[in-house]
């Protein structure tokens, strides 16, 4: 391109941060095709030519990052909540999961990128099966994602590596696709459910494609005793001694940890998705955000699959962060909101291996969302950062930029269809269940 | 009146419940004036003239009922989070609620009531000073109101006296007003603000003036502690002491409950509000909703003040009242959506003294919302109720009727001028902190 796409947003409030301390600037964001250009109380020095849009009533925040999902599952939604999880996932997910077709998941991850791009996440980390249908929808959507077939070595030494060549196989094809929003990763389902030699081979992989790791890891207590039964170790000390720290990696729920897995993660720099909406509603416990935190680990979140959670609303996961550790813990100053909008942001992107978004910086990917600030449950106009994890929902997301593309203009996704994305998951659904 | 208003919806999904088991009706529903007259499949012979209005796409819930809150705080909405108690409440609170005026207190429950009837709130309980002012934002918003004078006891004779006084006044002044829409309530702020004698002399005005009670209780461990060094008993056991469960009452946050206090509660058929938010955020802890409601305890959901919460939202209340007793007691079936659901609508009601509104039923108050399901986080359409509790927020309610009156269309109150309550509360702030 020798031509650039360059604009600037005036009448803007910017919420801007040094780690967890933001602070609103008032005036001028200046983006030249991808990038952030400029942000600034006033327009520098030959910029008076540029297209201005009117930033007036809108507070604009770094896009949110869903850094852990499932992004098809969206389909089942609604399809069996509020029971014994083994109930859950026996009877209700996984008969469902082993009809899914391609189609299938082609559908539900639109239906999820839709609602997630609506609700400001321009970032997200998926793991699944059929992933070329999610990379797929990632390249229509204008979103960005790190994505990962999700491997389940529970089978014959032969499926196993299918499933390896499978994931190799997708993860060099994609990496850096859809103008390079699109990235990959290796992933192992879990420690529970992939045999030690299998993770290394994993682990393999990921060394020879220069690709980081991501599992599931210590989501209920259960499995944290299953794993000593078996190994002889926890969960942390295993993937430790199978070699998955080796790599840049990162691991969704870590509910049950003691101190020394914490200490553990902190050397290796493992983060962590904490996902509060699922590991409460599926009730496997409390994640040790707060320890984990003061240990120095990046603690990012995650609403897991939409049938476990049951949307994909960063805002609230942002919320729980930082409500459940104070009522947890005792300490009302636990998770301030300007740590858990780091959490939902630049957190996020260093989770899921991205070092080019998750802030208003310059220099920065313009991955950027604004906020509807003009009504009633954001006022008074006192601390906006407050508002924003206490008092926001997706909803109130107006418009969505990802790398400088406008993605979502007054609540309406320019991208993708939702009035057939909505008939066809319905569509989807009933087939599955009639299957 | 001789002439009656009477109009049908049809096309549309109706919630309709035997307690926590719900059933959607498709069809028709029929309103009289302020009552509900028919909901069905069909529409009664002899009604073929009545206007129809299209409910397709929408899902149609009892309004939800809001059982505690202080709504002029929404004025400081922001002003001090993340900050221990007493420093919040010394620091921040008390100094800016001791320069309050009645017209701070009008816009600040104008800026509530708004927030209220758009997010599907249809009516609540308000405890607070300058009472009269709530009382006209009522009247003039047509939201339904069980309203409280609270008074701290914790001065000279004469002043309690004043304020038992004025708290009489305005009960006997306001109840029933607002052609009906407005009750009272007598409301002694808290067993560690109220000496004995003067909650003695409260009851006996309740008593008088056959009106029920409403007070705080026990919502930090360190006041319960603390009454049991002042007085030698619990709080349960003081208030049943001292005679507040002669009338009908209902306590707000009852976060720390031990078993025997439970039993006293579910006796005298005393119910209890439940804050989540506001008890995860001010560090409070987690309330016993699970064993009050095994106890047959009437339990309900009330957002407390918008400085502690941050917003209004009672779909997020019924949400975390739903997740958050799954994630600490570790058992997925707690408090399921049904449940939740019910805590927000029937319980609400019961709880706030009203016998005829809180659920669609033939007979009933003609109070309720009607949701926007045509939408990605509804979709696919399985359990309406399960989205409506996990997936759900404010923003989604796109119609909302109070006694037969529709309050909200499209999202836009048709009662008060929302541009000039903005305006007006950020002035009311800017003021009080320049004060």
């Amino acid at each position: 391109m020798t031509t650039t796409n360059k604009w600037a947003i005036h009448n803007g409030k910017f919420a801007v941060n040094e780690g967890a301390t933001w602070t609103i600037v008032q005036g001028y964001m200046v983006i030249e095709d991808d990038k952030i250009v400029h942000i600034g109380e006033t327009l520098p020095e030959g910029n008076e030519h540029l297209t201005l849009v009117d930033g007036k009533g809108l507070l604009f925040l770094p896009g949110l990052i869903n850094t852990h999902g499932h992004a098809a599952m969206s389909l089942l939604r609604g399809h069996g909540d509020d029971l014994a999880l083994q109930v859950w996932l026996q009877e209700k997910m996984w008969p469902m999961e082993a009809k899914m077709t391609s189609e299938d998941v082609y559908w539900g991850a639109s239906l999820s990128v839709l609602e997630m791009l609506k609700g400001g996440t321009t970032a997200f980390l998926d793991m699944y099966d059929h992933m070329d249908q999610v990379a797929k929808v990632v390249e229509q959507s204008g979103a960005r994602a790190a994505l990962a077939r999700g491997v389940i070595g529970l089978c014959s030494e032969e499926e196993q590596m299918r499933k390896l060549e499978e994931s190799a196989a997708f993860a060099r094809q994609w990496n850096g696709q859809a103008a390079g929003r699109i990235t990959t990763v290796i992933s192992p389902h879990a420690p529970y459910t992939c045999p030690p030699d299998y993770i290394e081979k994993l682990v393999q992989v990921a060394h020879d494609l220069d690709l980081p790791l991501h599992t599931h890891m210590s989501e209920t207590l259960r499995e944290v005793e299953q794993n000593v039964t078996d190994y002889g170790l926890r969960p942390v000390a295993h993937l430790e001694k199978h070699g998955f720290f080796s790599r840049p990696s990162m691991v969704a729920h870590a509910v049950h940890l003691n101190d020394e897995e914490i200490e553990i993660l902190a050397r290796h720099d493992v983060a962590v998705s904490h996902n509060p909406g699922s590991n409460l509603k599926l009730a496997s416990g409390v994640a040790r955000v707060p320890a984990l935190l003061k240990a120095g680990v990046t603690v990012s979140l995650g609403t897991d699959g939409p049938a476990s959670n049951n949307n994909l609303d960063m805002f609230e996961e942002m919320r729980l962060a930082a409500l459940i550790h104070k009522g947890v813990s005792g300490d009302p100053t636990a998770v301030p909101a300007g740590e858990a909008l780091l959490l939902g942001t630049g957190y996020g992107a260093k989770s899921i291996f991205l070092n080019d978004t998750g802030s208003l910086k310059v220099g920065m990917k313009a991955d950027f969302i604004a906020l509807n600030i003009e009504q009633a449950h954001f006022y008074p106009h006192t601390d906006l950062i407050s508002h924003t994890i206490y008092s926001a929902s997706a909803k109130d997301v107006e418009h969505v930029w990802v790398d400088g593309k406008q993605v979502v203009k007054h609540g309406e996704c320019l991208t993708l269809d939702e009035e057939r994305i909505l008939r066809e998951a319905q569509r989807t659904f009933d087939q599955l269940l009639a299957r």
